[in-house]
């Protein structure tokens, strides 16, 4: 799974319908769908490229390199995805793809163990020498990544091996050693995979380089301004003014060391890539200035600067946070990809710090932001999440340029698409956390895994219809008793969770968020968990004054949405007064299995209709209308329309 | 007045405390202000150069062209702004300075008339072949405003003279005939400057010229694609993808001929400048197809597309307009220069047409957003007017990139001081409309002006407080009896007008939105118009989401807006209850003079303060707070501090 290792997890696979449904969707549909785009095989999409460039730079194809100075980590994000899918289900004919897909990316690496198409065909000679623009170590990060999860998935080395001569040239290359690059990337993600690295091959030095690569960061001189003067000043972007990505080290989070910082900013996707990286070190090594650091920062981002669906990153303006309460629906960013990174963070601060708080937002993110990054039949895409739109004014108003009121088929820029399914491919390493006082169950899905927790192998086989329904049942599978603690997660939207333990009730014993239970399992213990899924409104922090006197649903740990489709155009008429039932309700057509919200609301249209000012304004006629919310994963999936999250509270 | 020549009205002379304060500002403040920094002596201002560039172009200096490629246009708008008040009060060492100026403009016109500093001195060769991008033709409309006004001023010819040699060189270029350009400007100005100054003259080539450059505007094949061709494909500007000005045709109204436009597009400022002097053409040529195209266009903007403030553009992206009732409150652009020319757009249809409606939107403009351009001291100016910031979100959200949150000083493109200076000096001009039908009052403003209809010189004597108070006085000035009609505007904000002729109440014949007297006048005759005041709410359009459940307030013809300086922070929590009385108190500090209102509000604080969400949010906690209102174009002359025009209704 994206950066976790966890050596205590032996084997699982997910039954749940809800997210069954979904991996067979990124099996069946989007990584076949990805694998055409990566050949340039899809008519209407922007040509990618990407395996072609491999196939150039191993000499098997003339060309020149095309697409995003990134593009190769499109391929490794496939491999990827293609490793978890392997690992839940062998599939020959994938796997004989991928193990080609390998054998090109093998026969693209250079001698000295260097490895990337753009700077092996167009500027050999500038290798390492634009760590600030270049992608060069994100592109390796990719690869590390995919490297471990085939061979974790599969067995098989060739990657993997791939991945450590990479890694030893890069090891070769930076450091503070004489002779080296102290250089550090512009987009971290070489931090984390190396940790990934580490922990599938034991190898400290991989280790130790991502100590190094996060511990340099920030330090002054500034690596961005000398190698670009090296450079002599020549920038590798031309928007935005030319060399802006050097110049803004807040964009990189190289405007301070780590352990100084004080506030999520820049670049989203840079800033939870980092500090999944960051948290997971800080773990390893114990360090407590790191973990500080992880804990001041994930607080900043997700008490001051996270979208109720989980989203980071208000602006398009760098795909950037802006500042403590400043969320503006209409014009968000909360790309798919931070959200998909928001996870990654969150599971490596679950291992270090095993606290509920951390589950909530990974959970919030995951149900909202990332899966509604993709559409319900597989084949399109968000980049951009907002949380109110207004196709009208969108097609008018530039501010929007970045928000999309439909999905898109594939990006000229596609890091969404595949990060989106290497994270359903591997949400079954988010469900469990295995740490040293207790096994802990993050996220409630249908599935069986397999444990091994001081010389005992256990299992746990869950059954749930989450997230439509709160009631979860867990059995104990195991061929003799054994002892341990396990944590069941008691989530933040859960006002009266109830716990029985062999058709008793258990009386719930809370730590940091999860009900505890230690005792001696035994063979068939069976828990079960329920956790009522009333619709609830959410309110917004008295600063919050894009949520000023409007209010959110949620129901279990999906966040609801207005639709024109349902509702009729100007959704900002509409109001929810504080005594509307909230009535959930089965869904039908392209929401059939889905529970939706209907409540009696209130649509408030102003009188007067033709003057666009009008003095001494009557009270607003409100007439009765009843509202129809759906999940906010699934909105845009009947075209285009106007959607809202937050309504006026009545 | 800038694009006005009303050969009726003789004479002009403000003397309301409120306007006469201001045109001594110009006077004393803005235009010996302007005058330094068009020759660089502002040490903390970005330089201008644009004295230089006359002083090099002249031969008198060595040196190159620096600035924007319309700098020219600083020094004719200062020139304009002069010639006002020259017109006011002579003012010799005033005069023998634009004398010295007017003659280094005559010194760098060229043999054949070309006058034009940036292709002078840098590109000769390239003259007239850029015309989307290079404002040639406006830099020669701004010329032809001033020489208009300098000459009407102090009767001096020199400047008018160097028009009329550029005007007959343009002439000599442009037009259908053989050999001639097909072109037209990038920027609208020229049309409405060739109108004054055939007014002026009476050459009728000059009429013909301006309407051979609305006439041809939108015409296909698009000139400014044939002359990108022509130049290779070369583009002036490189920001937004280098040729956009080019390519997007609606920017410069330039997408279809005028009389087949529907809405009000693209760049506001080069909207209002084309529609003031099509407006203009179609009066004197009695054209009902272009009539008709103002008066749609006209309605699109104003009912569609206005803030409240009268401001115009809602978006920074090509400082233009966006779509129907989409005005975002804190992103705004609604630049000052847009005010300004809605003002000479408004003023000609005024002439056109009679109706008040357009005095109306004139006087909004004016009062809210023209002023709101201005400090207070004359000192610093707004390009942009938001109707809502939040300085601590503006710092961090480049969705603010263009909004201040306080006036400058001046700007590198300096457009919009100028502007408001030239517009205030010319205030007088917008007071009255001489008519065939009638003699119009459209603003009360205090002062004297002389007339002259059917032969008999006559004059109107107003004394008013306004915008303070409603109450105004005109004693009409004569030697003898004489018949004419004349229509006093009942401006829209006021619901029961009340008017006295010699102390008789007299009833009100209300045609057009005037109060129309016909009669014998004798000198000395009086009319009393009490015009109440009472602070009243404003509601917007069902469409308007941005104003939706919203109220602003208004006294009379000024907006108001609430301040942090009076209201604390986080303004976006105030409300107004429905019956709140409104109540106008009299200003202190830099308010003094003015009114404001107070009115018992609410502050609606959500219980919680640490969470950024929470569950069953309890009812937001209401306390009492008086509120204090401040006009709107007084705003910001206290340091930064958020400020709102619209706040929730209670």
């Amino acid at each position: 799974m994206p950066g976790i290792q966890d050596p205590q997890l032996k084997q699982i696979a997910l039954t749940a319908p809800f997210w069954s449904g979904y991996q067979a969707l990124v099996r069946d549909v989007v990584v076949p769908y990805q694998w055409l785009a990566l050949n340039d095989r899809v008519p209407d999409a922007e040509p990618s490229h990407a395996i072609a460039n491999f196939r150039i730079a191993a000499g098997r194809e003339q060309g020149d390199f095309r697409g995003m100075i990134f593009q190769d980590s499109d391929v490794a994000k496939w491999l990827e995805a293609v490793a978890y899918l392997l690992a839940q289900q062998r599939d020959p004919a994938l796997e004989r793809t991928a193990d080609e897909v390998i054998d090109l990316v093998a026969a693209a690496q250079q001698p000295d163990g260097y490895l990337n198409t753009y700077f092996t065909l167009k500027a050999p000679a500038e290798r390492w020498s634009n760590l600030a623009e270049c992608h060069e170590l994100y592109c390796a990060g990719h690869l590390f990544e995919a490297g471990v999860a085939y061979f974790q998935a599969t067995g098989k080395r060739t990657l993997l091996e791939v991945c450590c001569r990479f890694a030893d040239h890069i090891d070769a290359v930076f450091g503070t050693g004489p002779g080296k690059l102290q250089g550090y990337p512009g987009h971290p993600e070489v931090e984390l995979a190396l940790l990934r690295l580490y922990e599938a091959t034991g190898e400290e030095r991989y280790r130790a380089l991502a100590r190094y690569f996060i511990d340099q960061r920030g330090s002054r001189p500034h690596w961005y301004d000398i190698e670009h003067e090296r450079r002599g000043g020549v920038s590798y972007w031309d928007n935005h003014g030319k060399d802006w990505m050097v110049r803004d080290k807040a964009y990189s989070q190289a405007h301070l060391p780590l352990v100084e910082q004080q506030h999520a900013t820049g670049h989203a996707v840079r800033f939870v890539y980092l500090l999944a990286g960051a948290a997971h070190l800080a773990r390893l090594d114990g360090d407590a200035a790191k973990r500080e650091a992880c804990l001041r920062l994930w607080h900043d981002m997700s008490a001051r600067q996270m979208y109720v669906t989980g989203g980071i990153g208000a602006q398009g303006w760098g795909e950037s946070f802006t500042s403590a309460y400043d969320l503006p629906n209409d014009s968000a960013y909360a790309e798919s990809c931070a959200g998909v990174g928001l996870m990654m963070f969150a599971k490596r601060m679950l291992q270090m710090e095993g606290e509920a708080g951390y589950a909530d937002a990974m959970e919030r993110a995951l149900y909202n932001v990332v899966l509604a990054g993709m559409s319900l039949d597989g084949k399109a895409f968000f980049y951009v999440n907002p949380l109110e739109t207004v196709p009208r004014a969108m097609a008018a108003n530039h501010a929007y340029d970045h928000v999309k009121p439909t999905r898109q088929r594939w990006f000229g820029c596609a890091c969404c698409p595949p990060n989106i399914a290497r994270l359903i491919a591997s949400l079954g390493h988010y469900v469990y956390t295995s740490r040293a006082e207790a096994l802990h169950v993050d996220l409630y899905v249908g599935g069986e895994a397999w444990f091994e927790r001081d010389g005992v192998r256990f299992g746990l086989r869950q059954r749930t219809d989450y997230p439509w329904d709160g009631r979860v049942e867990i059995e104990v599978l195991a061929e003799q008793a054994f002892s341990t603690a396990l944590a069941l997660r008691l989530p933040d939207w859960c006002g009266q969770p109830r716990l029985q333990l062999n058709d008793e009730d258990v009386p719930l014993q809370v730590r940091k968020g999860y009900a505890w239970l230690e005792r001696e399992w035994r063979p068939g213990d069976r828990l079960r968990l329920e956790l009522p899924m009333p619709v609830r409104r959410i309110g917004a922090h008295p600063r919050l004054r894009q949520a000023a006197g409007k209010v959110a649903l949620q129901r279990g740990p999906l966040v609801y949405c207005l639709e024109e489709a349902d509702n009729g155009a100007d959704l900002h008429q509409l109001a929810l007064p504080a005594d509307a039932a909230l009535v959930p309700v089965a869904g039908d057509g392209v929401f059939a299995g889905m529970t939706l919200v209907e409540a009696d609301g209130l649509r408030r249209e102003p009188q007067g209709r033709e003057a666009l000012y009008r003095y001494d304004p009557p009270p607003a006629r409100a007439r009765s209308q009843r509202l129809r919310f759906v999940p906010y994963f699934a909105w845009a999936n009947r075209g285009e329309g106007e959607m809202r999250v937050w309504l006026d509270a009545g």
